[in-house]
């Protein structure tokens, strides 16, 4: 790095070009308050389409806000009709087997995996504003449910009990997830990072796989624990009773869905081959079971399901139980983790079609299908994902294909269940596998590990800790190492060294730009982070130690002294109390080493602080610059003019500390 | 805001006269790993000075790292030593009727105030690297250890018991000071921001100015609760107990001692009449009630006091009793609280006197005094601020001053402690008091709020929090809000519009610069802050706001038509997948708008990971530039030369999704 040569302005008062750096107008506490306020809880600004309206269309709007139906209802047609009811029926074929499925997964009845596809997806049909999401039971929340209640009540010892406790739990989650949109904390759900839910959702998949190794295998006895290290112990240490009956079925139908599936990836035209799939295998292993009667062979059938709609369950609420707390707390996580996925699975799709959901009013629905499906003997729902890709897939207008998924569920309760007695739990099994294996985004691991390694230690903390130890734990430590991240990214900012362009007055990070220049005399600092209390003391020695390293650098190449610092403050958003005092110690560190001291660029907010702590009086006001530019050509001016001056004018004001 | 004049090149290639932006050269993951640990860990460098040296030389260095003193002393001189004389005797006169009234508040036998100011500031004086601390015992942590361990064991019941549990909890603070310094974690340190020590120490004070009541009133009965309300209850509930003897000789004594701080305040010079305040009163009060033999009608004294040195105490840890969490628990909190007061005391004096203290190398020092003098029956000391002024005002010169002190405890144990046999109780809690209401900086809880509002926030979370529920508690209330202030500063982080400043080719936030111009066709658009997964999902509805308001206003104004969105990137110090992922979102977004997305100067790490992530080809790297001023000139280029090819060049490209 070489020294730029500089033409200074021939003014005597160099400051009369310069621009000067504005302090904000003082605005009142409360406005300043309220705005921040509204910034925070209404970054969307709903009420935007309310302005200057009549009360009675200010009404209408309102209930179309809450109910998106009242939006597109009307300008429904016999075209969206069509594509509906296909898409109906499809994802219907897939709920099914895979509600009935989940429902085992939960520890629950078999048939509240077909009571949880009736009237939520009818509830949020009306008020979900994604066109796409295809409501149900998810694999992951209904594997925490059975962990987190199987801690506290066994399922198979006191099952009303258990099912009591999932339903006031769904009510819990539901109440959550509606009170999160309303209050407009919606930003919650942010904290659950990409990398974080890539992470838990690889772990959870897994976990849900190796428990599936109990249907496959059609072992009696289990572990109650979902870690791989109990789940593995629980198999190996009962080799002697694996049926090979059982393994063979589901060895064969794994394949087939398998091979579906890997078909209907090569040919998106044929998603319906990988959509169906799950129902054939179900009407194709009960044939099998009732023709051979398998079932006295030591392969697991469901069994009796009751026929009939769902029966209400508002009675059953276990409010006064000394259990409260054990529901309160599962509703509580798997109300987060089913809202993360609905929110993110209805963004995803939302954003292929380009129309955009409103994530607060999302919740609301999610929240409300919850609440009211867990007063009709369904479990907890959302959209997941591989039904909505189908829905999808299969070319679904609105969510008018959630309600004919729901009529075709009703159909099923009415008239169909017996068809389920033989079919074998490996089938569905099976299913899960297949299912689950999709959520293994291993692709999505290495392209962080790639793109931002951070992200992949979050990413690898969810997938190991749900994995090794337990659901929540993944959960915990993920998201405690994303907020980590933040708070490191506040408490150890970057500061580099700034350098001058060639022939420009613009000045960029000497490491970025290794083509720039030094500036004799000067050193140039850029500060990439606000300044708070957590990084005022590092910042202080940091910035010491750039002095002290320019210093000893000058004097060994023998160039000009050190005579300023520049702050470049463009990145700095923010400053506290503690920052301001981080730099009126600077300030005086520089006065002591004869160093003079200037800000670039601070802005609005740094500006209204500096000056209502008076820093700007300390510093100076001629000492503040509107550009690193301007602060460089007025050090230049001073330091080749007038130097004998520019150092002494106002300097060691610690004499009169 | 009018519209500016634009000149622009007369070139057909704009883009060759504007600067490149540099993807910084990729560096092997394991050097920047280590870079940044070494940033996180050790700012300041500390090995630094062992470069290029001898082995032995470098045995020596480290050995004088850990032990100033054998820096320092061999420059030590008798005009130093004139000085340590002077001050050190100050402060023993301080320290003894202070450690005998601290001890009391703990709830342990007085004599352990003064065993707490002989072996600790002895250690303190070889490894310390602050010339201005004078080691004691604090009220804070004081009144925490009594309120802490009380909960737990009687101390007037079980007396030994709670004695060894202090020593315990004293080894363990020390235990982890020391080790929080020799693992660099000193940082922790700093999150204890300026406002929650303002607050806290007021609220602590607040506590332990109530707690005197029950001295300065002579009552015999006395809640265990810390907090305002019970302590009020428990005073007036027993009026007819109160013993006016008490009182009226309580307020005498504390008028005494606030009329010579006042007086010291006035004229610096008589600093010694408010530090020899403390043991004059001490003296008086003694005599009065040996020559009236108050002690007989109501006035409570000290007692027997053991003449002799600290007994060893090493056998007395409890580390296998059921307590021992307890003990654990109180050691941590507390040894966080009096780590935070000595390193801002010492830090503090260090910039009046213009030398450096190394953070971590306090810890160590101040953990190891506590580690070697909970096994001398002392418990837990640090810096206090009220100590380290006197002797500061006194003149000390080195830490000599200490073991001066020492010395003058040592002296005291040896032959005098039965002169404080008469010593009534309620000269020890005026004291207290008087000490106390300096530590109630109410100015600058005003300084708060009239520069930050959210560090005055913080400052009443912790005030209210001690005061009206418990010291734990105020310290988590402060400490959550002062966390959650740099969550929302990146989950919700300023985006502002910038316009042109007249004459110039610099742009800022219209918002600090009212006399800006808009650049017509043109929105640039400011984030200010790092884009995480915490932010994501709020940057994208907010941009999107932004751009409709934009567009809004240019068709109500008929002006031209939105064309070009600049982000200026300068503020955003670094990007995490989920923000890459929404600035993907973004793009598609302007697309399908018919609007061109260009980004201004984002830094090395954004560079770097836009660059991994393929971002920039997406955006077209003739999209990206320097500086906003460039962006927009090369935007005018294309607006007005190239205007129907601008926007159709590569645009649409979700029919390829």
């Amino acid at each position: 790095m070489g020294n730029a040569d500089y033409v200074y302005p021939s003014t005597n008062e160099y400051r009369q070009c310069a621009h000067p750096v504005a302090v904000p107008p003082p605005q009142p506490f409360f406005k300043s308050f309220k705005n921040s306020l509204k910034e925070t809880f209404f970054p969307d600004d709903p009420l935007r389409q309310f302005k200057n309206k009549t009360p009675s269309r200010k009404f209408f709007l309102g209930l179309q806000y809450f109910l998106p139906i009242l939006e597109w209802g009307p300008r429904y047609t016999f075209q969206f009709l069509k594509s509906d009811l296909i898409s109906g029926i499809t994802i219907a074929s897939l709920a099914i087997p895979q509600g009935i499925s989940y429902a085992k997964l939960a520890n629950l009845p078999p048939i509240l995996g077909l009571y949880s596809s009736f009237i939520p997806p009818l509830i949020y049909a009306m008020m979900g504003s994604s066109r796409d999401l295809a409501v149900g039971t998810v694999a992951v929340a209904s594997l925490l449910i059975g962990s987190m209640l199987g801690d506290e009540v066994n399922a198979t010892e006191n099952p009303a009990l258990y099912l009591h406790l999932a339903f006031t739990a769904t009510f819990f989650a539901g109440l959550l997830q509606a009170s999160l949109g309303l209050l407009r904390l919606g930003f919650i759900v942010d904290f659950l990072s990409h990398a974080t839910i890539v992470g838990f959702m690889g772990g959870a998949a897994t976990v849900v796989i190796l428990q599936q190794l109990k249907g496959i295998l059609g072992l009696q006895h289990f572990t109650q624990s979902t870690d791989i290290i109990s789940v593995l112990r629980s198999v190996f240490s009962q080799i002697h009773e694996w049926r090979w009956e059982s393994g063979v079925l589901g060895a064969v139908f794994l394949f087939f869905l398998l091979l579906s599936r890997y078909f209907s990836k090569k040919r998106p035209k044929f998603f319906w081959i990988s959509a169906m799939a799950p129902l054939t295998t179900v009407i194709l292993g009960s044939l099998l079971v009732y023709l051979t009667h398998a079932e006295k062979h030591g392969v697991d059938v469901i069994g009796n399901l009751k026929k009939g709609l769902n029966p209400p369950s508002f009675g059953d609420f276990v409010f006064t139980s000394s259990y409260l707390t054990t529901a309160v707390k599962t509703g509580m996580i798997t109300g987060i983790i089913a809202l993360a996925e609905g929110i993110a699975v209805g963004r995803s799709f939302a954003m292929f079609k380009h129309y955009s959901i409103d994530g607060n009013k999302e919740m609301v629905a999610i929240g409300t299908m919850n609440i009211v499906g867990s007063c009709f003997s369904c479990y907890l729902t959302t959209g997941p994902f591989s039904r909505s890709a189908v829905n999808f897939n299969a070319g679904c207008k609105t969510a008018m294909s959630n309600v004919v998924m729901a009529i075709a569920v009703m159909f099923t309760l009415l008239f169909l269940t017996p068809l389920f007695h033989y079919t074998p739990l490996v089938v569905l099994s099976a299913i899960i596998i297949s299912a689950m294996l999709g959520l293994i985004d291993y692709e999505a691991a290495i392209h962080l590990w790639k793109v931002d390694k951070f992200d992949f230690v979050v990413c690898m903390g969810a997938y190991i800790g749900v994995v090794f130890a337990s659901v929540e734990v993944g959960l915990v430590i993920a998201v405690a190492i994303s907020v980590l991240r933040l708070l490191l990214f506040v408490a150890r900012p970057k500061t580099f060294v700034l350098g001058n362009l060639p022939n420009s007055t613009i000045y960029r990070s000497v490491e970025q730009y290794p083509t720039t220049n030094d500036v004799p005399g000067i050193l140039i600092l850029q500060i990439d982070a606000p300044i708070y209390f957590a990084n005022s003391s590092y910042l202080r020695e940091r910035i010491s130690r750039w002095i002290d390293e320019e210093e000893d650098k000058l004097k060994s190449t023998g160039e000009t002294s050190l005579q300023y610092v520049i702050f470049n403050m463009s990145a700095v958003g923010n400053i506290d109390t503690s920052g301001i005092s981080m730099l009126e110690e600077v300030k005086k560190i520089t006065d002591r080493r004869g160093l003079k001291l200037v800000l670039a660029n601070p802005g609005a907010e740094v500006m209204k602080k500096l000056n209502k702590s008076k820093f700007i009086e300390t510093i100076g006001k001629e000492w503040i610059y509107l550009t690193v530019g301007e602060a460089v050509e007025a050090c230049n001016y001073k330091l080749h003019t007038c130097k004998p001056d520019a150092t002494n004018e106002d300097s060691q004001p610690w004499n009169n500390v």
